[in-house]
């Protein structure tokens, strides 16, 4: 079996509670023909999105998170390669929708929120991106975009902007995008697509948006955008690229 | 007619000699189902880029440009609308891939340099933005992507950078940018999508790249980013995105 | 007479009416043993500034500036030169504090106010650079502080992002900055220092701060940071700094 | 004793070997008339600068610190109050010279240099910044500079740009940068000034550069630039201001 003829899997770590970002992601990779592997902490809420990704069509495989420590990701890595071997599964997509951060006045952050925003938004992407770098480089170019893989991780308006009561979260996100770009700039020439979304507004988590005139971002509208960056051919792809509601004041 | 079942029309201005940026996306909204305004100063080749895209099964009608003065700007806008007249035809998208500026160093560009470069790359910028926010505030919103109409600008490495020399080029499109983001906050809130690009790096006018190691952008691919902004619905919109060449120094 | 016992002249353009960001510079760099040369469209604002800085005891040249025109700017600098001949004198500071845009809704903003702001922007700093860099080219070390020369550029919030009301002023200001740092990185290696602020707030023309609690930068304050910047030593100098109030909300 | 006649304290944390931005910095703020409280992991080395610092007129005091952790930074901090008490004494300067990161392919690097890059670069920082803020706060405005107190970050230009090698390294100064921000939003209005400087050369660690065409700051030159910015008066002051040498190709 050659690896263009092998089922492509998509890697989704951070699914939240199976509503966001994550969650339509993994959807709409799921109802494109991918394989999706979940990765979260979400116990429950990850069970549940597997089996509803399934029961739509989709092949979902869950890998329960314990904690974002290098040790932890790295095994769910393990667990994923298991669960969707060579030759018959490549994986093509890696996403990262983790992270976390304290939405608070500076003298209200502890030292505990700081080591946790630091781990969940930026150590915990140094060990994801790990993982989707091997497996990329183990991978031949898929003929469909001319890429051996495309990583993904997911911004927000503080990952270029700190603010009054995001020095906790700023922090963690501008780690991030750092990190994105090192990789964009290192593994660009290996045919490896590493991509960054600015979110730039309020992620919509539930449907209340519908009867009401809130303002923000659809997570299967972000999900779109994360299909596409994957689609483009490498003549010319982007690393960075912000998402806002129409209607939002920026 | 209702504007939904109005044919669509896409303005696009700057198509140089008919094989870059410009020309690829006007070949590609033309294959989309878009009626395509081709305005530029290019004589001959707007000419022979009509005929093409006609001879390939599309719509397009040419409209010369004799500079990139305001009167001569804002009278192709006219003749764009006498063309494609209402309730026939709805303008929904307008693309600005002009511009100019010298490459040299400082104490060799001449205040013509300057003016032309400021012209061509700003203030042009401003009389074909004013004739594309005038024709969208006119439309209802297209039930396809809920927008009045989606204007692209075309910015480059330039555009965020100036160096050795580049004083000139990055002058007039910082400006541009300046320009395309001043107008995402503006018009949003009317459902009318601002968006800008960033080409860094070598747009590939030939096809010399298919036989050799030469690392650019196809403007084929500039143009599928185009069509994809055109297309993201107005809960997740981009206003800046970057597109380089997998291989790319940056 | 040496260069290093020559007097050493400031070239500032741009003295409004004589009591904002170029007028508290000229004044500074008068008490700091500067001669000045002052050049702006002013009138009787220039006459009565030149008239204050002699009458405090500062040596101080007018150069009334018919328009924004390369030929205007560059006759200005023509005269400078007549008035403060080498070697008895040398230019070692050139201020830009030139520059104009209409805030207003962009479609109310007229080709007019395009071409104003770009000329009084852009356009007039490339000139008025010029003329610094020649002058500067032509110049020994200053031992003082490494330098041929220093060229400063007054920027603004407007500099690095576009707003709702900002079209035509910040498409000026972003290519003065692109101008400043191409500069920067062009005649760094010839020991000519060019830097660039950005005032990110309300500059206090008048001196009803001092009764009320109006926040605002006082011209005198950004003059301070302007001498600063001249008289920082080559191993470590500064292209862009921001400034703004301790209040400003930002 | 009013806080106005009280002995201000210079906080420097991180001198290395004693030789680089730290050391420099604590050396000027010694002439400058400030008692200087070192902060570093340095041993041997923090005391020879301690000693050096006194021989040459200052008043230093050491506080080893045994690692990067909250707890060991929080308590360097009750060791300078013990040290320095009021109302004898005033801290009005702090500055976090701190931080590491591997320069290293990302394959290369390893878990432990991620933790160690991200608690030296960031979480320490945050240490730091409590106790700065903290002492801040409880003081008078300095009549002489409009503030309560000034915190000063040493950044460099992998705080804006990551690159092959340094995804590490950027991650924690982007981090840092995005914390320096946010606290200069949120304590401005409390007459605390806090800045970040981008160091964007090599900094000349030894003396070789003055027989050789080494290109580089001066460590010297960058504790220049902190002292301005202490004495910047609150109308109009800094938050970033970028450094580099004259012939630094960028």
């Amino acid at each position: 079996m050659s690896s263009q003829t092998a089922k492509r899997v998509a890697v989704v770590l951070g699914l939240g509670k199976g509503t966001g970002t994550g969650a339509s992601t993994a959807r709409l990779f799921a109802k494109s023909g991918y394989e999706v592997a979940l990765i979260s902490r979400g116990g429950d809420h990850l069970e549940n999105l597997g089996k509803d990704i399934k029961s739509n069509g989709g092949n979902a495989k869950t890998f329960p998170l314990a904690s974002y420590s290098h040790e932890d990701v790295i095994n769910a890595w393990a667990a994923v390669h298991k669960a969707f071997p060579k030759p018959e599964y490549v994986v093509r997509v890696a996403v990262f929708n983790g992270g976390w951060g304290a939405f608070k006045k500076f003298l209200d952050v502890t030292p505990e929120d700081v080591q946790t925003a630091l781990q969940a938004s930026v150590a915990a992407a140094f060990s994801f991106a790990r993982g989707a770098i091997l497996a990329f480089k183990d991978n031949d170019i898929d003929e469909s975009n001319g890429k051996r893989g495309a990583l993904i991780f997911t911004g927000a308006t503080a990952s270029t902007r700190g603010n009054v009561i995001t020095s906790c979260f700023a922090a963690g996100k501008h780690g991030l995008r750092a990190l994105s770009q090192s990789l964009g700039k290192e593994f660009g020439k290996e045919n490896i697509h590493v991509a960054h979304s600015i979110i730039d507004g309020a992620v919509l988590f539930d449907t209340t948006w519908k009867t009401t005139d809130r303002v923000g971002l659809t997570p299967d509208s972000i999900a779109a955008s994360y299909l596409y960056l994957v689609n483009q051919d490498k003549s010319a792809w982007t690393w960075e690229l912000d998402l806002r509601p129409a209607h939002e004041k920026w």
